[in-house]
């Protein structure tokens, strides 16, 4: 078969800071997906994406091709509208556990395909496999059938969505190419349309324990994603939030699914439970159903109930006691004042290092590693008092952990200066 | 072994722009080399350093990991000085050919070590193939005896100089990375330090026919060649030359040869006899030797007789008859006038195309296959009078090549604005 382009013309035109054209980026995407673009002129292409940029209607394009290139899901035979959300990723970012129930029980279908974690920020499916018997892997049948029975159903992305994103990912994972706006967003969306979803509400994150650290470039990320569900056809609103501190006071696996189900009985962490809130609204809202309030299902037992229809639907045991840690370590407050400053990157690495995170793909975490804070910025401490608590079952991560821990909080004598709301901002 | 760096590192260093370290560079080019850094990976680097640049410490210390990559050739026994010509290459360009034995014939022994040809400038090898017996593959102790003996040999290049240079240039061809100044010049170079000759002199070609189009361009790169032999200690010198128009009235293999014999005859066309004296006087300067007139030399007869030693030592027959094409075709001039243009790239590409290159290594090329043309740019030509001959063994090239030679050419009433020499610049 003779191809229509030749790669190096295609990665020439990029690194010239040419368009490419809607056919070339159909075509480099497709052949980069059937192994004729070798992986060396990808990584040169993607490099100059990362330096030159593009517009937005090569983004939307090449998204389009990375759609293309595998199965879409359908919803559309649910009997109610649905609606997806997607974080950037940050540290304690357990909102998916309380808000996929929370907006299932305001009439709601949310399907939440999920990954698993790699590095500092946890992953989904790793916090709800600490539940005993809870199984990731649902067919497209149990998929749709939970959604229509239950609503909400939180399970792993199957294969078939987007394989050049899947791909095109592992390659820019080692080659220094990860951090490419038009590349991220093209990512996420790619999937997330490919999934099927009628609405999407992105939490994009800034701050030291998420992938963009400045609001500018969050911001800049969430108008190219928002634009691109726009382009799509899929409703989509994105929720700019802070990342300067861990969400909650837990980061890990067991402890963020007890911290969530805190939330669903009522309690929790205020900045869990607005986020919780503030997510939920978006994706009633975005499904067409501003109507109903979804402070009222988390206030009367809804959200909790269809909590545990949605994890006994998958083999957990809602019940059941989560698994505790082997060890425990407890870093003592210094000194009395107020902790102006806890570092979300700092605790986000300790979690990972204590073995809630993985350094590979298909390593093992344990469910019960993990960080408890026992106070976050804007509290009084007093000197000797706990201030962060690390479980592990390998007492030897201890000391890494808490090197990664040094210098990630201050303790003074003034108030520090706070964002009046986890939410900084909002772009549709 | 543990690795000092992580690849990804080096490529996010270059990719945020900031100089690479010394040690880095070192690690990275022979990590390459051993594979452990993958070609994914340093095609990424190379975009990254294509579009964000290389300091001159950090070409010159690359420069060197190439060489140090591979063996180093040593002429320090030799009676005589060594210099060395490097050409980026042009269409026409035969000049290696009479300009080694000229020199040789100075009292210098001039190794050249030399490639063959891909797209449309010729290689050296190629053309000297053209004559019967010749050979291009000797063993470093034939050539340093018959630098010895005869003073001059141009022969292949062997394959353990610089391995990284050749694995990176074959990347580079199918990643659009060629075109980085830092990189061209770094490969040129170490495969030349590596040579080991004492002094080196470059002829920097600018013009259509030409690597670099724009004279601005090419003295980008003779400027950043000469700081890199200097860093080496090689004396280098640069001359910026013009390729708008071919050199000389051929582009081929044969038809190369026949003409390198006329100017070694004391014929030939003026502008390959100016060249080639320009740079054999850069030549004899470099190696110390101002004293001798190289163009005393070739008005006398003793260039040619190193000529035909030369040629004989290496089993090729001086006095034998060149292989005559079985096929030519003569365009015509369409009306008189003066010939105001005569690009070299068409002209380049039509010699290509007759067979006289390759599209891909190790492909064959013909022996007569070429273009000769009946005027140059400033003669006065008349309707219907030889414009350009074109010769192949294979006539069905014929469309093709009179294909790229369409609007190649200018025939007007004013006498075109030329060059007063071939020579634009020098660079020391």
């Amino acid at each position: 078969m003779t191809e229509p382009f030749d790669a190096v013309d295609v990665i020439a035109a990029k690194r010239d800071r040419h368009r490419l054209s809607p056919e070339q980026i159909d075509w480099v995407v497709d052949a980069y997906t059937r192994g004729v673009v070798a992986p060396e002129q990808m990584s040169a292409l993607a490099m100059a994406i990362l330096l030159n940029g593009m517009d937005r209607s090569e983004i939307s394009r090449w998204t389009a091709a990375m759609i293309a290139s595998g199965e879409r899901m359908d919803f559309s035979s649910l009997s109610r509208p649905t609606s997806d959300k997607h974080s950037t990723g940050g540290v304690g970012d357990k909102i998916t556990l309380p808000l996929a129930p929370l907006v299932a029980a305001c009439g709601i279908a949310v399907p939440q395909l999920s990954g698993r974690g790699l590095g500092h920020t946890g992953g989904t499916l790793d916090k709800l496999e600490a539940i005993p018997g809870w199984r990731a892997d649902l067919s497209n049948a149990e998929i749709l059938a939970q959604l229509e029975d239950v609503g909400a159903v939180i399970c792993a992305a199957g294969s078939g969505l987007a394989p050049a994103d899947k791909k095109l990912y592992a390659l820019r994972d080692v080659t220094g190419t990860v951090e490419a706006i038009p590349l991220i967003a093209s990512s996420i969306m790619s999937k997330k349309i490919a999934e099927g979803t009628g609405s999407l509400v992105l939490d994009v994150k800034a701050g030291s324990g998420a992938f963009m650290k400045e609001l500018a470039q969050a911001t800049e990320l969430a108008e190219t994603m928002v634009a691109l569900g726009k382009d799509a056809g899929v409703h989509t609103v994105a929720l700019l939030t802070d990342m300067s501190t861990p969400l909650g006071l837990t980061a890990g696996n067991a402890v963020e699914v007890a911290e969530s189900v805190e939330v669903l009985a009522g309690g929790g962490p205020q900045d869990v439970v607005d986020l919780t809130v503030a997510l939920a609204r978006e994706m009633v809202a975005a499904a067409g159903r501003s109507d109903v309030d979804p402070a009222e299902a988390l206030a009367d037992g809804r959200a909790m109930d269809v909590w545990r229809r949605m994890i006994a639907a998958q083999g957990g045991d809602p019940d059941a006691a989560l698994p505790a840690p082997k060890e425990t370590h407890v870093i003592m407050a210094p000194s009395d004042g107020v902790l102006g400053r806890l570092d979300a990157l700092a605790v986000g690495v300790a979690a990972w290092r204590l073995g809630a995170g993985r350094s590979r793909p298909g390593e093992q975490v344990q469910a019960a590693a993990g960080v408890v804070l026992h106070a976050k910025p804007g509290d009084t401490v007093r000197a000797g008092q706990p201030l962060i608590e690390l479980h592990t079952d390998t007492p030897e991560r201890f000391a890494r952990a808490e090197a990664a821990l040094e210098g990630a909080f201050d303790i003074g004598a003034d108030a520090p200066d706070l964002p009046a709301s986890v939410v900084l901002g909002r772009v549709d």
